[in-house]
């Protein structure tokens, strides 16, 4: 068994690699005092940066590889090329209990297939879900899938509702989380023959360790009107990235509405204080950290464009399921389900 | 033929119809002086309301219905039962060329069934789909599908773009529109069968009379990054609803952040014509009015809470439809295509 705060860090992932992913790790070191970390990557830049950031000496030990998954290679390329990558090494370390997590901000689809083939599902689980908390009207709330699956059929609909709520238990602390399905309606008839046939299973298992809310709408997602939002990889990638574009939308025109006058400026002057605390409230870095929830260990994405405090949120992420059990959590809750669920195509 | 300014109303349809109908007709009275309307409901409260709207009288016929299809029938028991209702003689005058177009905030099901029912679709098209503008960084866009048709082939997506283009030519005023196809991500290799065939065909395509720029994503939205965004009526509906979730989250986190202090609520004082601009930019009510397109005659669907000013803006949608011809635009952006296109299942 793996010291449980040991968190595996492919340091050669991401936009800035590896300089931003040291300087994430030493925020996180300032953060989880009790954490080390396995660096994997490219030993010469990897001890440059370790040397530039004093609180990581003698908290990470550098494991070296020759080989880096780029930001363009297919997972299928990834998959059959990718031994001995930084990447490929940083999730076997978790297969072999070394590390309790591991976190990655590169190659999205080559860090899920090579999870998936290292790390494999654990009973009851069909296929693993990329799953991820942001802002809302009420606070935070879980969504999956953001991706890995584009298509999904009942089956997987209602383990990806199990899955997260045992994310939304440990990560974000909500006992019974509720638990809402995204369709275009909220009447029983509406939708595709997926969405309905998960909200009927949903709606007879009596022993859910959760609230099903039934359907919700893109609208009650940023409401935050359920703990957990429920969909298919295709939606749910649109629907956070929208999301995400609409914030900077609303950012840039209020930019302007300030710029387009002295009382504007002067208003802005005064109230740039409330507005930063509404900024940092809504601020992407401190959601940056997308969970592969569905696998035997613990996975986070991070950006690949995110700097050191946006990559420090991520290792936070990891560190808060390790420390809540999630593990457990995800197992409990699918062998507490009765009858035994297993996706039908 | 019509007079090209007619307008068919169905002044039952909408939470507070007939008033609201009536008003936000007095409304788009005023800013189109050439207008008429064509006013299908109760007799009595129809009238009443166009007694309290000066403006109206001598512009309105009424025609009296006596059934209302309610806002929560099924799209085919609305048209099994639906025939003389308000909404379906108003579409029917419009079928018959007694108006050039018809405006309804009633059930949206409903009023698409019974469209498609009673004005069919053109050459080409195999299925109507439901299109909507909406503000973004650079200037409006429109998207399709945004809830018509939950399950979309290769064909349907096609054909989307063809439409879609022809209503941003005529309603937005765009010459060779940019067109995108919503997908999780850029790469051609991205996303389902239906997108990816969808893509290549119009690649293959030599005349098309708008620009395709392939794949966008769910943050190219707000951003404006095409004229049109096409997608299936499951996504569109998502990503619509979760925009517009969005933007309240925006308002209202802003609202709390000037409450927070007394600088805040000063810098609001000074600001707050600035941020009244903003607002009026982003103001959902200017964007009221989804169209049907690809049907056999232009059909505008108000939101059913929309106010007067709401419904009004929907209203000119309409008349700018018939204005800058956007039924023989469409036609001939579809007779203009080499080969003839038809959906595939």
């Amino acid at each position: 068994m793996a010291d449980p705060l040991v968190i595996a860090l492919d340091a050669m992932g991401g936009d800035k690699a590896p300089a931003v992913v040291l300087r994430g790790a030493a925020i996180a070191a300032e953060r989880f005092p009790d954490a080390r970390f396995l660096a994997f990557g490219d030993a010469a830049s990897v001890g440059a940066g370790i040397d530039g950031n004093g609180i990581l000496e003698g908290r990470v030990d550098v494991h070296p590889t020759e080989a880096v998954v780029s930001n363009d290679a297919k997972p299928s390329s990834a998959l059959r090329n990718g031994r001995g990558s930084s990447m490929w090494a940083a999730i076997e370390a978790v297969r072999d209990g070394q590390a309790a997590g591991v976190v990655s901000a590169g190659n999205t689809g080559a860090l899920m297939a090579i999870s998936k083939f290292l790390l494999r599902t654990p009973p009851g689980i069909d296929r693993p879900a990329i799953c991820s908390m942001f802002p809302t009207l009420r606070a935070e709330t879980a969504m999956l899938d953001l991706g890995a699956n584009i298509e999904c059929d009942a089956g997987n609909l209602f383990q990806f509702a199990v899955m997260g709520a045992a994310f939304a238990t440990a990560v974000l602390g909500r006992h019974r989380p509720t638990v809402g399905l995204l369709n275009v309606g909220e009447e029983e008839l509406k939708g595709n023959d997926a969405v309905r046939e998960a909200a009927a299973r949903l709606r007879q298992t009596a022993d859910l360790p959760f609230e099903f809310r039934g359907f919700i709408e893109g609208n009650d997602i940023p409401a935050g009107a359920v703990d957990v939002v429920v969909t298919d990889g295709f939606t749910g990638n649109v629907a956070i990235k929208t999301a995400e574009g609409s914030a900077r939308l609303y950012s840039a025109a209020i930019r302007q509405g300030f710029r387009s006058s002295i009382a504007g400026m002067t208003g802005y002057f005064l109230a740039r204080g409330a507005l930063a605390k509404v900024r940092a409230r809504l601020d992407p870095r401190r959601y940056n950290g997308a969970v592969f929830v569905g696998l035997n260990g613990i996975v986070v994405k991070s950006h690949g464009s995110s700097d050191a405090v946006a990559f420090a949120n991520a290792v936070g992420v990891a560190v808060d399921m390790v420390r809540q059990g999630f593990m457990d959590d995800i197992r409990a809750a699918f062998e507490g389900l009765s009858p035994p669920v297993t996706a039908v195509s």
